[in-house]
């Protein structure tokens, strides 16, 4: 099997996106990440669920564990609305050296290795264009013995 | 709101648990990750999907892609039963230095920046014992505005 075979639509997000609409997006799919394009519909990130939940960590928070406790409960409870009307390009965590895109003649195991290495639970399957995605759980499904 | 308020019931394996059943117990559930209990019953580890997953991506293509690559379609379909009655103990991935685990008072800010910083969509809450767990989804929907 190859990602032409496992590959499924997803929905995507782009630079311009509200984060926290692209937040949004991802809470009521229930999904394990975002894909976000560029202004010619290309993958230009693919955010496992925890970094687009950290855009909207307030960055004095992010790395200083201290800071982040002496938030009170109150003002903790509402952090996401410091958002306000900032979009992904305005907050876009760091990007890793390898992107989690395939072509469509990736093999299940090519895709397991990219999925581990880049610790991404989704990879975009691109053929010129955005073709899905596969996630972790879909590949799992089709890779463990019944 | 607090850790407290958030946790649920999450299900656990141990080191001794083969890995192939913790990576069906992950797809079996649509879990983000496992917890990993030490044979005190306290947390030993908590391992986002991706790194379940790399548990059995063998070894000599976690870190090479050019290797996966040669690795036939056949063969690269079936990769998982390498794994045989190996133990989550004789593969568990290298741990962060800063484990996904929060006391109750852990305010919902606090949880969302260790999500970000380790990179890991499940926290597991820890009173003495291990009370349950946190997930991406259950804080995103409780952050929210409506």
């Amino acid at each position: 099997m190859r990602a032409a075979d496992l590959v499924q639509p997803y929905p995507t997000v782009t630079l311009s996106t509200p984060a926290i609409e692209a937040a949004r997006t991802l809470a009521d799919a229930d999904l394990p990440g975002l894909i976000v394009l560029d202004d010619k519909g290309k993958p230009f990130a693919v955010l496992p669920g925890t970094q687009v939940l950290r855009m909207a960590v307030p960055s004095y928070c992010q790395d200083d564990p201290p800071l982040a406790r002496m938030v009170d409960e109150a003002a903790a409870d509402v952090f996401i609305r410091e958002l306000g009307e900032r979009t992904v390009r305005e907050l876009l965590p760091p990007q890793p050296h390898e992107l989690p895109v395939v072509r469509p003649q990736a093999t299940a195991l090519e895709i397991a290795a990219l999925m581990a290495r880049t610790r991404s639970p989704l990879v975009a399957v691109v053929d010129g264009e955005l073709l899905g995605a596969v996630t972790l759980h879909a590949l799992l499904d089709r890779v463990l013995p019944a």
